[in-house]
């Protein structure tokens, strides 16, 4: 498990209920100091929340491996100890709770040095940060879910596995979404160690499985002297190879990203064959394949008319669509520093399809990758509407997985507390409709 | 094992033997894509070096699994995978190598995307960073370590133990010095599967445990309306359990941070007794106590001289010193932005301590904690004078270790690389004494 690098983290920060009543929140905090420490070293910390709350040193309380103390125990207290790799847990009493959203939360922490010269101590940190609560909001019809794509570059550097499941679940989602070649460890042949992990701490963090990302590289010996395209044969293996290893994870769905062969993405003609050669196993383990509408492809497409016209010729339950949300971005993804408009392809300011379109297809859509880039401190996302797409989806009927694809800026940990906006943003208009 | 941010990995930057011949040099660059990928879906990488290398991208070649591939062989070969967990070595020829020191390595590296339209492809990636080579000079007559404390902020956020341990002997350092409470899981109490894992780790990357940092935290007790003073039992308790527990990982001494009461540091008075009734035990255990001399006290001062005292009047050779080399600080750490000169300690601007000093209590020092704070592109160190202070050191008959710490900015990894640069320089400046 890895902490986040700023000390007040945004994985923990939550309502917390005594039976049925909200009675306050809490948050986790990262030791400053390079060394752990036994805990009555600890003078206080004085949290503020916006224009909302403003306590002082000795009111919240601490919580150390799973007990919890005032500030007048952890004095008294011998051998209660806040170790350098896990983050205290600050509970601040606050009737009826937090409302939704990002908040402005302030600490000064106190920690008592021996070792310093008594007239600089107590050692003092002030920081401040935006961090989102869990959200309270129910966010019905849908399912709330978060793809590790959503981590890219944060995975493997500033985040391992369990820590990404952690923080999933910890904004009460509970389905899972992964790249197969990406996130499992030796693919295509995971040891059976890691995938009894991989179920133990899906149990641990109340999580399902829901849709695994596969492709089928259809260049993958295009390059050199004897350079070639794929085979029906290569692309069904490759399909096959991913459906197994899917099933044997507890998945429900794949998706294969078909290599391309115009700039509007129209996939390779070998997917017809590949995918009508790969329907008895996907019947044999009872997995959908789903590939998925993709800015700049709109949902009046043909690549779609081909889809569906697979589902009703084959009449299999085992091939779906996936839609991805960005289809509905609406305006721009903010230029990089030195971008020129036109140096890009224009689909990056948005394709914005009609959210009444999804009707159209809704009884084919299997998933919903819910792409987005960036949510600010108001909780406005700045280039997908989501209360028209979200007002469509529940008014087709939807009833399935949200699954986050955040997609923005690559900045250490950012992706964490965009995915937390991006839940609470989605629950609450979804309570809204 | 966790990567680095940036496409070019630090850790794995070396010159590359045949035999007894240097052909060549090789570094480690992670995955840019958000998957992992077949290796024939790579289409090169040019390299460049500052002035000295300059190739074109089918000369590198690269390494997957521990087997070798030229480009060619990649875009023949079936089932060689980049996994997006682990980074691909480039090896590039250059008959005698690198020379010590920073270098700026470019890259343009070239994938294959089958989902992306041919007219954008192949996707390429060009970056540049200063990486330092892990040093060539031997550095001798002294021993190379790394204290964790120089992974401050990034241990638990973006370096575990083995990533750190594996970035510790690619430098060819051959110890590794831990603060018990910050890096021992459960301290005081570690499971002994993780002492297990500690010694399996060790033999892995063929490290040896050098020091152990320990705290006697006076103020433990000193907060609310029953604070009070700690007792020498209390102080020696402290001292025997980390005795104990240090030798119980391997390490061949402790350095006791003792609380001070004085602005100049001077040690609380319980020191004296607390040590001698633990000398005992340090001599059952053959660990050494060693408390550290560190700026703003001075070689010449009566702490030191009470120290030596001690081992006088005692007899013990379970007592010894440690020097911080941070005591030889002879130009001021920069400021932060904001700071103002006056605002902070004035041992910040360096107590300048004459090297020459050294050889005063050399007999009875026991372990070197090489602390510094900034090491430029140009290898030269703003703080530190290490010609000076490695000549004392080796004039006075010092061969024990120089055991980094790192003290400066922590911006995250930025502490891999500075340790990287200490080493090249003081294996540099050792070799030319």
């Amino acid at each position: 498990m890895l902490l986040e690098r700023d000390l007040i983290q945004s994985v923990g920060f939550r309502n917390v209920r005594e039976g049925d009543r909200i009675t306050g929140f809490q948050f986790r905090v990262r030791m400053p100091s390079y060394r752990g420490m036994t805990a009555s070293l600890i003078d206080g910390i004085a949290v503020r929340v916006g224009d909302l709350v403003d306590v002082p040193a000795d009111v919240p309380r601490w919580t150390f491996g799973g007990k919890t103390y005032t500030l007048a125990e952890l004095w008294e207290s011998d051998g209660v100890r806040w170790p350098l790799e896990e983050a205290a847990i600050v509970t601040v009493p606050f009737e009826g709770g937090l409302p939704d959203g990002v908040h402005e939360v302030s600490i000064e922490l106190r920690l008592r040095m021996s070792y310093i010269p008594v007239e600089h101590q107590p050692s003092t940190y002030k920081v401040s940060r935006h961090v989102t609560l869990a959200p309270e909001a129910h966010g019905s019809p849908f399912k709330y879910g978060v793809s590790l794509y959503s981590f890219m570059g944060d995975y493997g550097t500033v985040l391992d596995l369990e820590t990404a499941l952690a923080g999933i679940a910890d904004i009460g989602a509970t389905g899972v979404e992964i790249l197969g070649e990406g996130h499992i460890p030796n693919y295509p042949e995971p040891s059976q160690e890691w995938v009894d992990d991989w179920f133990r701490l899906l149990e641990k963090y109340g999580l399902e499985p829901t849709n695994y990302g596969s492709w089928i590289d259809t260049r993958l010996h295009s390059s050199g002297p004897n350079g070639r395209d794929m085979s029906v044969e290569e692309g069904a293996a490759a399909l096959q190879r991913d459906l197994r290893l899917a099933k044997r994870l507890g998945f429900r769905s794949v998706r294969p990203k078909i290599g391309v062969i115009t700039s509007d993405l129209v996939p390779h003609p070998i997917w017809t064959e590949v995918v009508e050669k790969s329907l008895p196993l996907a019947e044999e383990l009872d997995v959908i394949i789903c590939p998925e509408i993709h800015a700049p492809t709109p949902i009046k497409h043909e690549v779609v008319d081909d889809y569906i016209g697979l589902i009703e010729r084959t009449g299999t339950k085992h091939f779906g669509l996936l839609i991805d949300t960005g289809i509905f971005q609406d305006r721009p993804i903010a230029l990089k520093p030195g971008e020129l408009p036109g140096q890009r392809p224009a689909f990056m300011d948005g394709i914005a399809v009609d959210p009444a379109d999804f009707a159209d297809v809704a009884e084919h859509v299997v998933f919903v990758q819910a792409k987005f880039h960036d949510i600010d401190e108001n909780l406005q996302d700045q280039q997908i509407p989501w209360e028209p797409v979200l007002r469509a989806l529940k008014d087709a009927g939807y009833t399935g997985y949200l699954s986050s694809e955040y997609e923005g800026e690559r900045e250490p940990w950012r992706s964490i507390e965009q995915v937390r906006r991006q839940h609470s943003l989605m629950r609450q208009v979804a309570d809204s409709l």
